[in-house]
């Protein structure tokens, strides 16, 4: 099976907008089994893009294009894959209807231009998965007496994922001889070394080779920590699932507190919602991570509830500090910044003093919490942009393992 | 003149990298005047190379080809263009010399692979620029009496950028039969509307239209500010510039100090350059930007010799702040953390509290220096996330303004 990808709209010719979509929906092939030789980029220009997509046909199976479903006259790709189907448009009154409400729920005047949305080239069917107001085609046809289809998916990067993930991608497959889905799921992970990780699981994948029910793949993915993805093909959603949901069970035993979350979850977001859950307020020392921490933090809690501030400073501004060892201060550090702003909890990442020897990348990190306080030292990356990134990522790393101590 | 891009790499197929390589190439094209229909990304495989490139050059006047010329096996572009234009390989010793060069300068052993670099299509030139081992190459080639050119470009984003502007958007004007040069500045603005800036310059584009010298185009962008470039067309380098200084003056008189850097300075490289020349430094209170401006500066300036740290804490908690002023509390919080840090200079950004009345998007900043204070209060964009990266430039912006009164 092989499809192709036409990525529609002169801003993309012209680097008003970098093209991301297609990269992600080239992944998302790749992880189905499905070949992508191509991916072009054409403009708002009904000729060259009926040239695209009727080459991509003659080459391929099937083309996805991407973006020029909107409601202005500029968007003309129903218009387009009418004329290469050799059909006329019909207005969806369902679709229609669908539009009329969702502008209402805004409460905004629906411009009558919108309803072109719900135009669809006879023989085409919609997808069910509508999260804008642009609905996305499935538009089979025939050339020389082959069967080949054209998808349809908006250029808004999130309604384009929902419909690929939810419609075409199975669609492909099952046009493509192939009636099973293809499901994965990634692990993430913070602190195993991506060889570790291949050996601890090393007797998994051998059985998974041998049963021939998933397979488990790895991925260093640097600050996001080493990702293990889990893919496995069924017959159906609940089958897949449920040979995931049993893998995923025998990785954790493997490699336990290591993991930290699945697929979109990120570190941060799983500390924030440890810290929700449990009622619990931090505030951090940035000294060493310089701001990074917080703005991600305040990105996700914009109301500071949780995350309740931060203090960014030189170091060794204070000459006590050079009595005590690095995890100590680290620990003061982070006692400090839970006073002074008067949080449940407080968090450190300290480099070394000038004058101290430690291997370049030696990091300080503590986490002070009503009853007790922890600090290590660990090892990361010595180039100081990638160390402070590190830095946050392994102090928040320490946070979630304690929390997960309290219920 | 026509040009298409012609993205090289099955890296690029597969989402392991998004090819903004191409959005950058299609925007330099469209500032240069050159039309780009497709932009088409294709794998290593040597017979879609040359398919892509071929179907390129018969829709279009010329192919920039990116990617695929370093040194390993699947790097295969040379030999792509070789078979193209039906010619065989020369080794270029002066290349193949500099490649030597450059491997004994970093005191490592060159794996003789890397000498496929000097490999050069008989009738091809290679491009003078060459930040690393991969030769850029400009093939003429004749196809049915009529002339094209493939350009090869490496994929390395600042090689490519520096070949397309040192020499490849230049000749692909000559041989449009155009051999002037296109060349364009632009002047970063911050503070001013984008129909203010258009009013206040309307004679000075009226008067250009009038003697085509130049042209004045604004674009609003976003926490970028408006930029106005100044675009102009000349017989050489020296008299290009001539005109763009010109014309550059002009407008600085008009628009003064809304104008903060020109191309690729942004606010924050501006702000740090000009505290370093005063030897000044600084601390921020981030109550509302909540680290962003942290995590640039410190970005920038790694061991926080000019910005020297931030507080971060949630509003309100200072039962007095009730009493006082907006601005008032801007220049309290600003003098706070000058003090705590012990910096020449303070600033922050405050949003109102909690009970008071004021449109969304009010911020109250200030900046606090060893002589005076100055607060004041502006509209930003009421959502927060955009509020707080507009508060970063605006309060760098007011630092920027009193600074430039320092000498």
């Amino acid at each position: 099976m092989r499809c192709e990808v036409v990525a529609v709209g002169t801003e993309l010719l012209l680097g008003q907008i970098v093209d991301t979509n297609s990269s992600w929906i080239g992944e998302q092939l790749a992880l189905a089994g499905i070949d992508s030789h191509f991916q072009v980029k054409v403009g708002d220009n009904a000729d060259r893009m009926k040239f695209c997509i009727q080459q991509g046909l003659e080459r391929s199976d099937a083309v996805v294009c991407c973006g020029g479903l909107g409601p202005t006259q500029d968007d003309i790709t129903r218009d387009v894959i009418a004329r290469i189907m050799g059909v006329e448009m019909v207005r969806n009154d369902k679709i229609a209807a669908h539009i009329r409400d969702i502008f209402e729920g805004r409460g905004r005047v629906m411009p009558e231009n919108n309803l072109r949305q719900a135009d669809v080239p006879v023989g085409a069917s919609t997808i069910t998965q509508m999260p804008g107001t642009a609905p996305g085609l499935v538009c089979p046809l025939t050339i020389d007496g082959v069967e080949k289809v054209i998808y349809a998916v908006p250029g808004v990067p999130h309604e384009m994922r929902e419909m690929m993930l939810g419609t075409v991608l199975d669609d492909l497959r099952r046009r493509g001889g192939d009636a099973s889905v293809i499901r994965s799921r990634v692990l993430r992970t913070w602190g195993y070394g991506e060889s570790a990780i291949a050996e601890t699981l090393a007797d998994r994948v051998d059985a998974l080779d041998e049963s021939g029910h998933a397979t488990i793949a790895f991925q260093a993915s640097g600050i996001e920590g080493i990702k293990v993805r889990i893919t496995t093909k069924a017959t159906n959603d609940a089958a897949a699932e449920a040979i995931i949901a049993a893998e995923e069970a025998l990785i954790r035993e493997l490699l336990g507190d290591y993991i930290f979350g699945i697929d979109e979850e990120s570190m941060e977001t799983v500390v924030l919602a440890m810290l929700r859950e449990r009622g619990l307020s931090f505030a951090a020392a940035e000294n060493l991570t310089g701001g990074i921490l917080s703005s991600r933090m305040t990105a996700l809690d914009p109301n500071l509830e949780i995350f309740r501030g931060a203090t960014i400073a030189p170091h060794g501004t204070n000459e006590t500090a050079r009595t005590i060892s690095g995890e100590d201060r680290a620990v003061a550090a982070a006692t400090n910044v839970r006073e002074m702003i008067g949080t449940d909890i407080g968090i450190a990442a300290l480099a070394p003093l000038e004058d101290e020897e430690h291997p370049p990348g030696t990091v300080f990190v503590a986490v002070v919490l009503p009853d007790r306080a922890e600090a290590k030292t660990v090892a990361l990356p010595g180039v100081l942009s990638r160390m402070r990134s590190y830095a946050v990522i392994t102090t928040l790393d320490l946070l979630r393992k304690r929390l997960s101590e309290y219920s």
